[in-house]
């Protein structure tokens, strides 16, 4: 049915080849339905929190025969921590080498909230479970798309795994070759923030390189559409603690004399942001610029729904004037207040003058502003509004010195990272897609969370881009987590597509 | 030897009358410590909590056994909550009659924070617990000034009534008599915010009626002089919720997009103080105006120790850059928050866009501004920042109609008193006070901090001061409350100067 909207007429011959392709991947992975549910099922029985050193163990070695049964040449890279498991699979006449990324670490589980009896004992349910869905016995000879796998790491990131080595063997059933040599590296210490990826690049600098990265986690676009995503913004995390007297004092007999250290608290924070919600720090948006036109053109095919957002969220307007669409928004270093703290709200309020306010603010970084340059920026910033910045709780001759003292905490700091929309590589992958699928993927230029992994990829110095396949409401990173198995099944198509490209 | 610093001459014998009269209750004092001692210490061991109701009825009964010693008609005024103790003395030729205010409930205890068996078995030290002094049994023969009782109410407030009393008997051991009619009014509920005392006056007027109203309560100034204080600030508690997304949003995914609205709380409060620490609310001090010049020197004579407070504190300035001393910044309404709270912050700090930021503010009132029309101003401050108030959490409706939405809760009022310095009645008891101690009181204009009892002095419409005589590093409210015995024999003298003047 796609094809019938396909607007450009004269690659029909080539779109059919492309098309075959998609059915001929759809009609494998419908006869081996059983098989592919299978060998996740059996995947995601395996406990996986990072810190879980002898199940991490167990995983990697499982990960190594699920390669090595596709003939890909593994091995384990080790690290301070976890281990990398690496595999690859040369392929005669290769025209470049794509190194695929995943993690095989899942996030750490509270059972107490799961609707089953374990994270890692997966079931199945007819669809999702806050909309009352029916458990069923999770062996079956066929799957309904909307049917879904319940496990930590179902969605995030047990399945692309699986969903690449799928799409290897459709490719060998349907007697395809891929046009590139596959490098696969699974990271087991990604939801622990990747401490050990990026040392790891120089000791195995061979076995990485590669034209192109591409990442598999993540979900798609809620729309539903293939996905596409050109880079991530990076996080600058800081906490500001400005100081009051040394210890609370009544509010009655000093205020009006003593200073208070919230109210400076929130002139600080007031000075950064305008009410139209633009941040007033100096040079905080210095090098964006104004985004290509083809890049432009990436944002506003986006189609997100920003009036279905805001009745979800319940807010009646967007925090800056000048950038009304979502992802026009996140091309540009955001300043959020994170949380708040000073003294006592609600029932536990007294009348005290507080000894000190905190706030943790994260400010989001793009690839034109990295974090070092940002966090000096934003030292001037507070040194211009009159403010003393310690490291430390201030002495008593500092106390004596200075009338507004403030505390800046770094609290982490991880770069952005981006892919030109137009590197050679990347569109190959967003033509291939869009040929097999007979759909334009959604393209993400900027995705507004930071993922660990970006100084591993900044370090690779290769073109990255990640292809994520899950349902957006998989509840990543919470109880109950999820995969709707028609995403699994359509993935394993894409990224035959990407193996083809 | 105060005499001989005394500036008047032409009044030289009356000030050796008064000198005598300071004397002849000194020696009286010195005689009896321990009958005084061991008066309040059986007062102290009833435990008098106010929702203690069957101890509080032992405290009132007690209470009138003590006054009818004395020879006062006593009466228990019932209420709806703990019962006020009445007394009278009436006395031949009074040249007026004086109404005296305390209270006998005291603040809950946690008895685990005490470094004693109990906050109500008292126990003496040689001097301050945190100064190392040793505990000595509790009946002795002569007590130093410098020993203190420790149990609940030590300071707040049972001595003041054991002094009153025993400025009674020491008068009349001199074989004086007191110049005015005597009313005593206890209260069993100040510390639970005095709830049924204002509703009580409207039954007995009769019985309240007087010419000055003297209040027992409170520390005297540090610097360790008699104290005097005509007024003291009221109180408008409020709290801001300014709203965001229905629950906490990614702030990687948002950021820059969905409103944080602890940004918008900050920018709010901000809005209404200047960096010269003005409030900027219109009309905030509206009435204030000028302060009389003979207010004003009470102002100025108040021997304030700025510098020491602020190596106290450890700060280097004051709030207000136009009100550089403590006494002038406590005539004039304050805006405090004494609370902030939105997300998280330290360790628990998460990358989101928190759904809600709540502040705790605390408007000190004086007389000029009552705080119905305050509340008014503030709110009329909000409006024109463009927030949409609201008073519950608000509806899908409300969020969709308005942008920047505060929830505006009320959070308790009390309003501020104040008596002229130049009130007759009041002038009469500084110069009594000023004559029998040869030293002139400590006048305190205002008093910054709130009394639950204003509502009753206003009610009364009578000129009213406090006459506080405990020791201020009382650990009032707190654990290991005490009192210092010195203050208790001196607030004695200045009792009996009160009852002559």
């Amino acid at each position: 049915v796609p094809l019938l909207f396909f607007p450009s007429c004269f690659c029909v011959c080539f779109l059919t080849a492309a098309a075959d392709l998609r059915t001929s991947i759809a009609a494998f992975v419908e006869g081996r339905q059983a098989a592919i549910v299978g060998e996740l099922v059996d995947l995601l029985a395996i406990p996986n929190v990072a810190a879980d050193r002898e199940n991490i163990r167990r995983n990697a070695a499982h990960l190594r025969r699920l390669l090595e049964r596709r003939e890909f040449k593994t091995e384990l890279l080790e690290t301070a921590g976890n281990p990398l498991v690496y595999g690859e699979l040369r392929v005669a006449g290769a025209k470049r080498t794509v190194l695929f990324y995943a993690h095989y670490d899942g996030q750490p589980v509270h059972p107490a909230g799961w609707k089953q009896a374990s994270p890692f004992t997966p079931i199945l349910r007819e669809g999702r479970f806050e909309d009352g869905a029916a458990e069923r016995p999770i062996s079956q000879t066929r799957y309904e798309k909307d049917w879904r796998i319940y496990a930590r790491s179902a969605s995030d990131d047990k399945s692309p795994v699986i969903a690449l080595l799928t799409a290897v063997d459709a490719l060998r059933a349907n007697g395809r070759t891929p046009t590139s040599n596959i490098r696969v590296i699974l990271d087991g210490e990604e939801e622990a923030g990747s401490p050990n990826l990026a040392p790891a690049i120089p000791r195995h600098r061979d076995k990485l390189a590669a034209d192109l990265m591409v990442i598999l986690d993540g979900p798609r676009h809620p729309g539903g559409r293939p996905t596409v995503v050109f880079g991530a913004r990076g996080n600058l995390a800081i906490e500001l603690t400005v100081y009051g007297p040394k210890f609370p004092l009544h509010s009655g007999h000093y205020g009006n004399w003593v200073p208070n250290p919230a109210m400076r608290l929130t002139q600080l924070l007031a000075s950064m942001k305008g009410l139209d919600g633009r941040v007033l720090v100096e040079g905080f948006e210095d090098g964006v610029g104004t985004i290509p036109a083809d890049e432009q053109a990436l944002l506003d095919e986006v189609p997100d729904d920003p009036e279905g957002l805001k009745r979800l969220f319940g807010i009646s307007g967007h925090e800056r004037a000048d950038l009304s669409t979502l992802q026009r928004a996140l091309q540009r270093p955001s300043l959020n207040i994170r949380g708040l703290s000073s003294g006592f709200v609600g029932e536990q309020a007294r009348t005290i003058i507080p000894d000190r306010a905190t706030a943790a603010i994260d400010i989001r970084l793009v690839k034109e502003t990295p974090g070092a340059a940002m966090a000096e920026k934003v030292r001037a910033h507070i040194r211009k509004q009159g403010f003393h910045i310690v490291d430390t709780e201030p002495d008593d001759q500092t106390r004596a010195r200075y009338d507004r003292i403030v505390r800046v905490q770094a609290r982490g700091e991880t770069e952005a990272y981006r892919t030109p929309a137009s590197d050679p590589q990347a569109s190959a992958l967003v033509a291939a897609i869009e040929k097999t699928l007979g759909t334009r993927p959604v393209r993400i230029r900027t995705s507004g969370g930071t993922v660990p992994i970006s100084h591993f990829i900044k370090t690779l110095g290769i073109p990255a881009v990640s292809v994520p396949i899950v349902n957006f409401d998989n509840n990543q990173h919470a109880e109950n987590e999820n995969l709707r198995l028609g995403h699994l099944f359509d993935g394993i198509v894409v990224i035959a597509a990407v193996l083809t490209m």
